[in-house]
């Protein structure tokens, strides 16, 4: 019997995870939940109901898993206390300094309830995390670097676009290869955050708007890119959806340690990820954690995770045994 | 009070996971057990006894996980399924075909004297399994590829030594960059042995012998050798000992996928290691897993568990808060 998988929010997410489900024949998609109107949201999968996210809590006993596709900065610290309520929820809150505040509000609802809820599930946080934890956990003499890109932000993105006389924009982090070449040397060189990334921008401005001006207005703003050196391209709308409608971004960990007689033996962990789609693939990671909350809540186990707090065999189908002797 | 640790065997792994031990500040080692005369075994920790394995049961009570640093051909078929009736342990066992075997022996003998036998840790297997793991969980419609290198193997360079006319030699597997780009590019290419990795013999030959048959007997030798692009060069024993005395080793491991419609998106995976030292590294890993072997059965588990089946945060000495509030 598959996994029966709820899709709360109907945006890229969302989406992804509906692809991600039917790429993974263990589970089935049973309904999306929408804050719009159900008879406005058209989804791929043929047969599957759309419902009011006001109507979900009867549709509990339907659902093994809701997958909660909300973003992080108001729907989620609401979305998942309240529906790990009734569910078993996964969801992909990404704002690191508050997520002591989120986990301890899943979890205190997920154990009343007696489900689990995973929470900051994706790749930063999340496969990233899991990769750092593990540098760090065999490598405690050491240091840490994470790159980002190259990837379109959507923050920057939009901060972009509040600038007099622009219409449209996109902006992409990039890592600073020579950066990237001294860490992976053994170098551990201290970095500002201008020698780790640039910040590259695609900008369609308005008719008649000041050039100059929206290019300084971009370069100087402060926390966004006063910090980094910056790049302004001017493009044309039909540009701007040509070349760059794409949502890519990706990124790297490295963990460079020393071990053995006076610390003189170096080692480098590296992981990268390189993704066409950062929602296409965020799904993806959040399809297989629900694989993991609902073996782990078919134990009995209740309360609120993270990547850092379930045996990576539960998010595979495979059993154990299988593992064992394919994948070890 | 630190986790009290053991080490079984003071060959180059056990020296590192000394070492390991050391920078492990929740840690300390408490004793060396060896197959040698105690008496003349010295190690590099003072005031540490090294004691005969003979005795290794008596001295049960005072060490709470014992690493097992002996070879996978021989040595640990036994001594994990018989140390673990006695003493949390950690071994590297990696044959990788007798591994569901290894693992049930372990597991009934854990299970019986009620503690934890963690085994196959180290990077492959160990590091590079979690990641091949992790990458088919979240793409599961992908490829997966592994290369080794550039690094020592120690099989291979065993064998040319029994080639006539050889005195000392060293051998490095590398992976071929053209293959690892294809791969990087998501071409997905069938790759062959051959494509995969080239070798490369450092040999010092015996006085007088036939160089001409030393290098055809090298390249062609069935298994270790005739299926790859192979060179040799013939060099001295103090050549050998100045530029190769070292243990390096490292490799790539990548998973492609893809995602969304028509499966159209694609995405690119990578871990990497680059290790001075596979002993020194392997032992650091040895070193986090005694730790999760500590903390699994003072929370009253036993049994035999590999990399796949216990939560990360077990490997590390912060708790689970510290985690989510700083590494998350």
């Amino acid at each position: 019997m598959a996994i029966r998988i709820g899709i709360l929010g109907y945006g890229n997410l969302g989406k992804g995870v509906e692809y991600a489900v039917a790429q993974n024949d263990d589970m089935c998609l049973k309904a999306v939940f929408t804050r719009r109107d159900p008879s406005t949201v058209k989804i791929i999968t043929e047969g599957v109901p759309v419902y009011s996210v006001d109507d979900a809590q009867a549709h509990a006993s339907e659902i093994d898993v809701l997958i909660i596709c909300g973003g992080s900065a108001n729907d989620l610290p609401v979305q998942t206390p309240e529906f790990v309520k009734y569910f078993n929820v996964v969801d992909s809150f990404d704002t690191h300094a508050r997520i002591p505040e989120h986990f301890a509000n899943v979890d205190k609802a997920a154990k009343e309830s007696g489900k689990v809820g995973f929470i900051s599930i994706g790749w930063d946080p999340g496969l990233f995390s899991l990769i750092r934890m593990y540098g760090n956990a065999v490598l405690p003499n050491g240091n840490d670097y994470t790159f980002w890109g190259k990837g379109v932000s959507q923050g920057h993105s939009d901060a972009i676009r509040r600038v007099k006389g622009v219409k449209n924009a996109k902006q992409y982090t990039i890592p600073v290869e020579s950066a990237l070449e001294k860490v992976r040397n053994g170098e551990n060189p201290d970095l500002t955050t201008r020698e780790k990334h640039t910040r590259e921008c695609f900008v369609v401005p308005e008719e008649g708007a000041d050039l100059a001006q929206i290019e300084n207005d971009i370069k100087t703003m402060p926390n966004y890119f006063s910090d980094y050196d910056t790049t302004v391209h001017f493009i044309t709308e039909e540009e701007l959806m040509r070349d760059h409608s794409g949502i890519p971004h990706g990124g790297f960990v490295i963990r460079t340690g020393s071990t053995g007689k006076d610390n003189a033996t170096n080692h480098v962990m590296e992981f990268s990820l390189k993704l066409d789609s950062n929602p296409e693939f965020t799904s993806s990671v959040l399809a297989a954690f629900a694989r993991a909350a609902y073996k782990l809540n078919a134990e009995g186990v209740s309360g609120c995770r993270t990547i850092f707090d379930v045996a990576p065999a539960y998010l595979c189908k495979q059993t154990p045994d299988e593992l064992r002797a394919h994948m070890l």
